[in-house]
């Protein structure tokens, strides 16, 4: 095998979501032990883990005897505190690296980073005090929305604004955060492409899915996507350019915009996209062992799709009336062991092949 | 969901190898936690379990205190001490049912039980004498095998005869266990079904696929098999007919020969079975979530395939030349994570899509 890592490395996790349960798992798959670094005791990831610490992102003690005991660091998400970061890489690699988080955690600076690759993104301009807000408004007019420039997903942190609403009211609610303000887009549909690059620069693409959101919560994603033959190859080409730039180890999620004038690039996770999910029954090789493989220093799959998949998400109480898709044949269904079921919490997802 | 267990519920798991690693993540898939036993802590079903108790299979207080941590037990080999069961079953229900182990156990109990249903096995006779050993080879004929009634898997615990060999010293061998001398079968092909049935008595078979075994121990499982729609229909409802007459509650592996004559039943493992790891990249629900879904109440997927798949077990030093199935882009890499490389030992298997 030519992989960097031992068959029986350890592969440590920042974060037991589901996004870190499922790494887990395809990393088992791969004969690797994983290591689930969450606050919480009961995290969905750490059900799965070979081992687990529950200990907060800001104990360097935890977070020091957690690198020592892996071979490699992975994330499922992008906030992770710098000192968080420090602290492993005392004693071990991280990928994908920091300069992709800190691309990516910062809406202001993954615009930035995509504009100077050649990629378009909506307008935007940097908001730090009322008068940037009243400046930004001005210049692209109120089809507009705010979003903090960190720590926004699932449509938090952003508000759309109206005719009435007043700067000065908008921008506090934020408590005077970093933030954009960006230009709404009118698009045709939303599709992601989820990539990955390995260690040797080798790039591997899915192909790209549509995605419907609700309440700014993804719902839905459909592959193969509506979208032109030229669009799918658009989007794939883009994305590996993106992931070259960032000289990336891992997989992304990008989300575009289908115009009329092309491809618009909304946002990039550096990270194992929920986008993604469909590959786990539409691919021989699925997103999460994709990353697995590369951070590992595995060559990748090449990412051939074998069936037509739509991607659902059960979404809070959703999780209760299964009974369609454990009754139809064509469904797989993928829980994630959250004890409480909220509004609009994740608690699973759906794979549905159809012809 | 119509499940009789809790989303939140504990599966415990008799057995921590390969198949009890393989049911683990299936749990966890439908959202359920689990529990594995197993003498050794670092079993590869252990690295993936949420619960482990290592203890051996003869210590009754752990048995009692793994019994009352979980909702319900299953297993992941057949010769479990009856005083194990005995312990588990004072606090939880086991599946599949000690009826069906009983069964299966002991070669002349499952030959015995196959001919009442009215199916066909190769000619037997039991054997606990070197008297009894001498008589059945005047019935049978020296193109037999000597077979201990338990304890057998993988070729191990038997011997085929020859013109020289004497049956006193052969008798010997297996240290005066009980026996049966079994005539060898000139089939065409091993095929073998896995099917499942549920709480409710619904059944649901996967289709039959071709084994091929190198030195008594499996090779590949090819499917679709190459046999006539006829007999593939046959292996299935004669597969429903022993589910039926044991009111068999998980999932069975059928192991069949294809002969002139129709079709003769070689042997039944009660539980989730080697030549049924294809259904993993073959199927939306595979044999270990078929499994799961049966013993915790909920209904059956129905077992259609979306790919032909070869799956290829890694026996041994097979485990380090995995570079034509990393690379080849049709093939999803199973591995153990087991420590170390033995000669034959099973350490991971490969599915692999073809067209």
């Amino acid at each position: 095998m030519k992989s960097s890592l031992s068959k029986n490395a350890i592969i440590g996790i920042l974060g037991g979501g589901q996004l870190g349960r499922m790494l887990a798992i395809s990393a088992s798959r791969l004969g690797f032990k994983s290591h689930i670094y969450d606050p919480d005791q009961t995290a969905p990831g750490s059900q799965v883990s070979t081992f687990t610490t529950a200990a907060p992102y800001n104990d360097i003690n935890a977070l020091t005897n957690f690198a020592k005991s892996v071979d490699i660091v992975t994330y499922e998400f992008e906030n992770i505190p710098t000192l968080a970061l420090d602290a492993i890489e005392n004693y071990v690699s991280i990928f994908p690296s920091r300069n992709a988080l800190y691309t990516s955690q910062d809406r202001l600076n993954e615009k930035v980073f995509l504009n100077n690759v050649g990629l378009k993104t909506a307008p935007f301009f940097n908001v730090e005090s009322i008068e940037d807000c009243e400046n930004a408004i001005t210049k692209i007019g109120r089809k507009s929305i705010l979003k903090t420039r960190r720590f926004g997903y699932d449509g938090k942190g952003q508000i759309r604004l109206t005719d009435d609403k007043n700067p000065v009211e908008i921008f506090a609610q934020f408590k005077n955060q970093p933030c954009i303000l960006e230009g709404l887009i009118n698009f045709d549909l939303e599709i992601s492409v989820i990539g990955a690059r390995d260690q040797y620069g080798a790039v591997s693409c899915y192909d790209p899915g549509e995605n419907i959101h609700k309440n700014g919560i993804l719902k839905t994603t459909t592959v193969p996507a509506k979208i032109s033959k030229k669009i799918a190859t658009d989007a794939i080409i883009l994305t590996g350019k993106i992931l070259n730039a960032l000289d990336y180890v891992g997989v992304m999620g990008v989300e575009l915009f289908v115009e009329d004038n092309g491809l618009i690039v909304n946002e990039i996770a550096p990270r194992v996209h929920n986008s993604g999910h469909w590959t786990q029954n539409g691919c021989i090789i699925d997103q999460f062992e994709q990353h697995v493989r590369a951070i590992t220093g595995l060559p990748l799959g090449d990412g051939t799709r074998h069936s037509n998949i739509k991607m659902t998400n059960l979404l809070g109480d959703d999780v209760l009336n299964l009974e369609r898709f454990l009754t139809n044949g064509k469904s797989a269904i993928h829980l994630y062991g959250k004890q409480d079921i909220k509004p609009g919490r994740k608690m699973g997802h759906v794979n549905e092949i159809y012809s």
